[in-house]
């Protein structure tokens, strides 16, 4: 049995709290929020209690945090000065600077750190990852990843997200690694403000497109836009010399209705909350079971990293409209 | 190069006659029709030529029944008389024992006779023939066929057309016989009025289920309605040991829309013009290869008369509610 | 929150078992079955607790039953004499006299009691269902119901299991009435031994199709079949005056394969533990809710009833081959 | 009656020379191919008879071009100086320059010309365009254009086709601007040779993908490769402020096996004469109902030169790895 204390009790933190204290491998030692109500409110609901900053790096084996992502680099060297072992929402901080600083302080300290890129835990793309390694399609060549938000976040949180590539195509970049397999070499970033004026003014974009080129030839091409009016579009399309592999989105039925306009199947799922469900579970259980076998996980902190040098690349290359070799 | 006359010029004489006219291996003699302006107009758009009903029987090497129903059987006669060979558009008629009586003739002759069931040829419901031939889903278990039309004929139609069973189901019926490869042994109808209540009052019926069994025990259903409103809905679903082959709807493009109702791709075919333009091409091509190379083409005059039967008990069947032991 | 003891540690009870120690709404208060190891390991697995028979009936709120079918009339009146709500598998009883009997003894107790028919609470089921109901398709008029398991259960289970329309069809039976909305009049059966002829040593079918008909027209056709080698096939198509409304399968991922061979998805998921998953839990949510708020749930103990006398009609038409007149 | 002389019997040759052979509204003039058994043949084919090259420019209204991609642009001037209307297939000339002269040529006879970019009349990806037009998805946004060859000609042929972007990526260039409604004004290109190290050895590359952006923020991305196990791939997907519309690949039938493989339906159809057989029909009942009508048709010569200068800039992207600012 792991002990777990939880730092957060906003959305995520709330995802988290409940699959640690509904795994069986698990238990939850405790919940911290600044935001006293928060914090009791989700203790009440997975039968935890509420504990302060300092009691959740000293109460429990390991340390899952859901709090801003200001505080994530602070708390993980925090955590791994502990002892604990370290799971982590991505990312570890908007400064690569600071992202290495920290997990040369984890690797210092000899801890476990795992960063939440929940989508390489999804059914859809395991599977297609899973099959892909299995050489269903030999190898892979080219690489396809839509990524679309139903619809854009405040403006105010856009002030402080680090902007579209840290924020959310930082997602499709880790998963664009995860299915290549290898490190890309050249990135090229094209993006426009198409939604909302509003984010353009707060220093951001709203829809973006990114190649990447691996040094042995592979081509991936990501597509992001912060609005879909079908639901959250997440889809996988991976092209080998063997034939083709593609994971798609999921519907909450699968109720069809045809009359003269046709045939109507049902939007994908609302957002990420619906989609990941099961991918939140299965991550955590691959953290837990790490932690518990003494392997390191992947995610790692590693991983964190070189997906926000990516997303560093792909915001300085949709500001000057050039293509940028990656060492 | 066979030469052919064509006999009606409506709806089916149209398309029959337009298909002979651009088939390489066939040249069409003449249309005759008791109504000269659609004769001329149709000799026109074929570059073809008027020609009286007797020339008909005697000017070409193979005549084409495309008039009324209540024809067919003598055209049939006359034609096989004069040593002709026939195509004739289904059904041969709508009493079973005159059927016989053509067939007779047909038979004495020693002429050829093809019957238009039109759906043995389509691409979809073809290749799944020749894959369950091929042994793909094993043995035969289910078949399920779903059979509806976009909007019902005018009463004035149904009146003289022998009824739903004789004059739409007939078509599945033999597509049953084809498909299933074994006579169905029992049947049983069961029938409404659904669509328009005038349907009833002409002594019709405009929604219908038939069961049928072989004796070897493979089950059939075929299910017909006089409404669709997503288009022509024309499927088959053979099910058997080793797997399942469903043919399905065409739709005029690929075309699909997504938004906040779903994902919308477009309806079936509107009607079997349009789904069967091929078909009806195909069934042509098999009748003048048949007869230039001396071999007896199928649908033959028996398959006409097997499926008749079969529409005569399922019109008996849905009026007495009672299951037909067939011989 | 209501407390339940559960009767029967097989691979139902198991299912219920855990889906109450699970519910927030509910205590699972303890479990008995005859085979103490079964009891002991499922106490084990939902930390609760094993208990006599006799305490079953006495130590909750709530029983429920999925213990053997030979039982369950017996426990349901025991249970209801105690005054206990109760949830009891399908079917009640083989003989549709001790169903009324047992119906009576609950009704005479004014106790309440639902019948475990779990597909009414499918998602894609239900969701077609509402959209009826919305009268997204205008009035019913066709109903076509495809259930096929993936393999047959061992010939010493069908040999007590009351033949394939009893144990298997009234499944469909009961998802029939539920959705026509409207009680069949007329029903016709056909059937055969296809999958293994040791079944039809057993005195049993493997392969089977029943036609319904109800007092307004609706009609509506079901095929089962003991064998489909891409998973459990679970379908509904509702065909109606504006649409059409279709219900599929399900599938582990979206993964899709593409090569020479074609464009390749998954089968559908293997069978009902998986495919009925989230349905065994919105069935006891039902119940559990019904219950707390005073209120009769259905499925009722009529509603298994009726798809038992259909189910033994259909038995009585596929044997004799008439079809049969439902008062 | 628009009278069409075809220069060019080969492989395109023939495919335009039936289907003004079988066009109501044209008539073949003659066939002029330097392969004097090919243009025999092609005028046997279609009932016409072969003509010399310098009949092709003085017998006809029209003159239709199908020769190698090295005579194009002579070709239209003796044409256009001679007053005859133009159809030529894509390219124009290999040379951004050679094309300019070559259309101020036939501004200066001020002659019709007509530019064979087939997949505009394709009726999938037109009805898009129809629909996108319509307001179907709001304002465009994302579009992403998948095109990928079932595999790759001869080396002999790359070598002279003047690259992967300017022989096969210019359809998808044309296709996006006709779809964008707009012109790009940053492109960049990263490709490699995946397929068949022969084709990198003769100067070329065989997996590419290409990234525009217009002057009002839409995106596009163009992905293409010289294999693909499935069949000829050929895809696009436009994403708007409303929707998302898709136009996918046909099939040969709509015929689907299952078994405990999955499902699986057929494979795209092979190559562009199954593709866009209807689309060449289409194409040409342009051209001519333009010239009836005294109308401009497009794909005009602009637009030709436009999908040239976009596919020269590629191929440099490509090479240089640099992002390109089109004026």
């Amino acid at each position: 049995m792991l002990s777990i204390a939880v730092i957060g009790a906003g959305r995520i933190g709330r995802i988290h709290a409940r699959n640690v204290a509904e795994h069986p491998g698990a238990t939850l030692a405790g919940i911290t929020d600044p935001h006293a109500p928060s914090a009791e409110a989700l203790a009440a609901a997975t039968g935890s209690k509420v504990i302060s900053l300092d009691e959740a790096f000293s109460i429990a084996d390991a340390v899952l945090i859901g709090s801003p992502t200001t505080t994530h680099a602070d708390y993980i060297e925090r955590a791994a000065k502990a002892g604990k072992a370290v799971f982590c929402e991505k990312p570890i901080d908007l400064s690569a600077a600071r992202v290495r600083e920290c997990l040369a302080t984890v690797a210092a300290a000899g801890t476990t750190l795992m960063v939440g890129f929940n989508r390489r835990f999804d059914a859809n793309f395991g599977h297609l990852k899973a099959r892909l390694d299995a050489g269903d399609i030999g190898s892979l060549e080219l690489l396809v990843i839509t990524s679309r938000d139903p619809g854009p976040p405040p403006v105010s949180y856009i002030q402080t997200s680090g902007g579209l590539f840290r924020d959310m195509m930082i997602h499709d970049l880790d998963l664009a690694r995860f299915i290549l397999g290898e490190e890309p070499v050249e990135l090229y970033a094209a993006a426009s403000v198409l939604v909302d004026p509003a984010i353009g003014e707060a220093g951001d974009v709203d829809t973006a497109m990114v190649t990447l080129k691996t040094a042995s030839g592979k081509l991936c091409q990501i597509n992001n836009s912060r609005r879909a009016t079908y639901g959250y579009d997440q889809r996988v399309e991976a092209h080998g010399s063997k034939g083709q592999l593609r994971a798609g989105n999921q519907t909450a039925t699968t109720v069809e209705l045809a009359n003269a306009g046709g045939f109507t199947s049902e939007p994908a799922l609302p957002f990420f909350l619906e989609r990941y469900a099961a991918a939140y579970k299965a991550e955590l259980n691959t953290f837990i079971e790490a932690v518990a076998a003494g392997r390191a996980p992947t995610p790692s902190g590693d991983d964190g990293l070189k997906a926000l040098v990516l997303a560093d690349a792909a915001t300085e290359s949709a500001k000057t409209g050039k293509a940028i070799r990656l060492v």
